[in-house]
């Protein structure tokens, strides 16, 4: 379970959450131009990339990032939909794991990306034994707009994202199509069916979006995330990655709302945002829930070993 | 579970379901003048009353009913609010079994109505040892308005009705506060949130009712009566009977759909509806779902018997 | 707007809503096997088939049918979704208004219909230039199991249909992955969350089945008639037909529940059930509630004229 | 609008959110033992109190505050519902703008409350005729139960609050009601009603609570706070107030989500959270969603001035 979102109030932002009933060590981590991906087919140059990831024998493992160009990126879960290896005559052979670099450090902007998405194969090789390759669908921006890449059975499908949000199962058309019922709600009072009928009034301020769902399943969390932003409207220019954590808050998971078959509980572990324009990551966790703030040019952007700093 | 309507698109009528998961051998039945109700204080003239009935040795037990004047009454199930005995210090002492005839033989009106309860203590003294009082609260209507009384630890709450609806628990003014959480749902298109925002189009008819539940507790037969009355237009003048049984085909129960604790399904037993002018009666079962109609003057209203005609 | 259900308690049986804001003169027709239907390719043989048309120059226009081996169809609105003419090299070419004759003519069971249809392309020739072709798609089925059947931009989809419902838009695999998200609407009360935390009561049955949304739209009719299907369980053997318009009772539509962007109103026109082994027709029209019953063999099915029974 | 929340998973605590369309200059504010009130008849002695308040000519008008003894209140909007000056026959005649001063400064637990109550009318004495009394219901707490209290044209009607959640209007015997509606949620997967009859999967974690109300009316958020703290399991023992934020974020109201007629947007002007136990108290703001800490003991608690903190 996760949420991602892509926010352009005034400037662009972008930011996602993680649920999970476990993690790892998360980190905020610079990956500068030099870095070895070790990539199939060594490219001539990276652009240099942030995010969060978990760092497993010195690989930055991705979870999402965004590079010096503006361009964004997110893998969320897709389990049971994801299918790899479904497009191997393509030129370019990459593992899962190494899809998020593999794109950020190539392209600068979504239609650099979907052309290099065309010409790619995403492989299910996996990083190591003990780290099976997660079921992931990718949400990619720039400040532009936003796609959704999905590796299905049917391929690799990339659609537009005119909504500029992503949560998990199942395909990204359900979503979409399952938004379009919740067309109605409103933020405003809007008319009221009973008023003329029976003389009633209305008590409360917010009654008009009654219907949006609140619970923590995908296509909830999906419809939520969009209404806000369909409705957002920061009070200051400056304001919107504030805003952006306000959205993802109402989508955050406490402790105990989702219970597994397993008995663990799944909580967002962190959530975090990205300033497209200044290239600003801010991130919070479930645990320390005040939000920090680092620059992408926090060391040597023309290194070649990635800086990290751990979570709080 | 049952629910009843008031329902005047341009005359008035009144209708109702029962649903229970047993029931006795009801019957249509008229109940003239001059039959003796056994009243405690005999009253010198009553009103020609027809109704719903179970026949117990000889006495028509009403489920609901209306009298020559064009009031209608029906008993719903109230189970765990209903409290009975609560205004011992007034003029008639009244059994619950016979609050419904005691009310329609008496009373030309709801003004006329209220008038009489406020005098009278609604007693929990029974037919008989098998047949236990059940525990309810009433609707009340004539052609112009509607009223619902609830027998209460708090008294006999008589509450003016402007809905013209009533279902079960819990007490009344709960469902008058929870359908206006529902005042936004709307028969028409209406706007969509996320055409501006998206670009989205909507794909089907009937989207801006979402929110509307369809599930048989109290409180959504009672928002989803209130929002088909609401909306309601009856393509022809005579067609209103038409129209009161399609609303509450809506609130119908079909085998199955609620099961109790005791492994008995609940099923909407008979539906019935009154014509308050013309002084027509109209029912069908669950067994037999076409509309039998039942005229008032089909025997000698000035007689002492009641005639009946059994459940087909 | 229709909703269609195929319906299995334990005979088959098979039924539709029509939902329009307008109609043609419906009636009840029954095709003889020497009809001719005047396709391309004239077939060495039809079985008889009964069903709801419209008759224009003596031709049957059908909306839903069933032939002699228990085979039903009906065709559902789909507008914006369906594309005809995308597989013009297939064997045999039919105008989308004989496709329902043409595959109850032909075809015994679901299997034949689905090897039949691989060989078909439905063309958009129109019957007149007065009547344009409907956007539709189908469901299909015998005693066994039924099939969806879409005319897409995709080509001709078959889907298997365990659900055995259609409503309209979207495609169907949006219905099923819909239907999903209310996969623990019960109709048992179940568990009560607020009991062990806060001492509270349920005051109503049906209660555990919040949730069931009760509009007009499609997704919404799609999901409550599965959810009335998968609870249902008849008195007693022979009532399945019975049972089967309780179900659609819940999903027609009163007049004033949805109203058009154009101010009509759509309402169920009329209702329709198959007895697909004794080969019953039934139905009722909105003005007439009464249920009415048709045999098939209520003529000469060897002959060649249609015999039509205009919907009271 | 403003949720306010009882909790005690461990140990005791209470928080609020303040939802409006403006707001003054709040602050957290320590009001020490010999502050003087104001109070017609001056009470012997007076316990030390904190919370949030704003102040005004040297007086700290309080929204919400704890007491040193454990006992914590809070006043939300209760418009159109609250009266004052009902009771005008007891003893103690205390302007609404003290009101949780008083109890506060006076009752060492909910049972004292009550007992204080029971002898107090609240009249509608205003501070200064620009600051005319907000209409409000309140929340009573200590580390065992909490109350509801209401200033209703009925009197004070004083109600033991199981589930520990307050929001506004209508009054909270409906919110008891209206709860129990959403009484089957779960936060596991439960049963699957449409596997067993059609073979469908469940694709998504949190599904169980489909019907969780997303939208920010009072009855909303009632249920979201309530499901959330019966289902809440915080990791460890100490991590409370963490959870409470968690829970608190659920019902924050991002910035265009709730527009209201007057075309302003009401937001969660703050948070505030206190540890009843350890007399901490915690706050963020929308504009700085970064946790504060205070302790009640950071200054002279025997004093006369309160000492005051301004919001970031």
């Amino acid at each position: 379970m996760c949420t991602a979102i892509h926010y352009c109030p005034n400037s662009a932002f972008f930011g996602r959450t993680l649920d999970l009933h476990y993690h790892y060590k998360e980190c905020f981590c610079v990956i500068p131009r030099n870095f070895d991906y070790n990539f199939e087919k060594k490219p001539s140059k990276c652009h240099a990339v942030m995010g969060t990831a978990f760092i497993k024998d010195n690989f930055p493992l991705l979870y999402d990032a965004m590079n010096e160009k503006g361009l964004a990126m997110a893998g969320l879960n897709f389990v049971g939909n994801a299918v790899y290896d479904t497009v191997k005559e393509r030129i370019f052979q990459i593992p899962v794991f190494k899809f998020i670099p593999w794109v950020l450090s190539q392209a600068a902007s979504v239609a650099e990306a979907e052309e290099l998405i065309n010409k790619t194969n995403i492989t299910n090789e996996v990083f190591s034994q003990e780290l099976p390759n997660a079921q992931l669908h990718f949400i990619i921006a720039d400040k532009e707009r936003a796609i959704t890449v999905e590796p299905t059975a049917r391929g690799i499908v990339i659609t537009e994202n005119p909504v500029g949000v992503l949560t998990n199962n199942p395909t990204f058309d359900f979503h979409i199509n399952n938004l379009c019922r919740y067309a109605n709600l409103s933020n405003t009072q809007g008319e009221n069916a009973f008023e003329k009928a029976y003389g009633l009034k209305v008590y409360s301020n917010g009654q008009a979006a009654l219907g949006l769902p609140g619970d923590y399943s995908s296509p909830s969390r999906f419809v939520r995330t969009a209404f806000l932003k369909a409705n957002s409207t920061p009070a200051q220019k400056n304001k919107g990655i504030n805003e952006l954590f306000h959205i993802l808050n109402s989508v955050q998971v406490p402790r105990g709302a989702v219970k597994r078959d397993d008995n663990k509980y799944v909580t967002t572990v962190y959530t975090c945002g990205y300033d497209l324009d200044k290239k600003l990551y801010y991130y919070k966790t479930y645990e320390h829930q005040n939000i920090k703030e680092h620059r992408m040019d926090c060391g040597d952007l023309n290194g070649k070993v990635p800086f990290c700093f751990p979570f709080a």
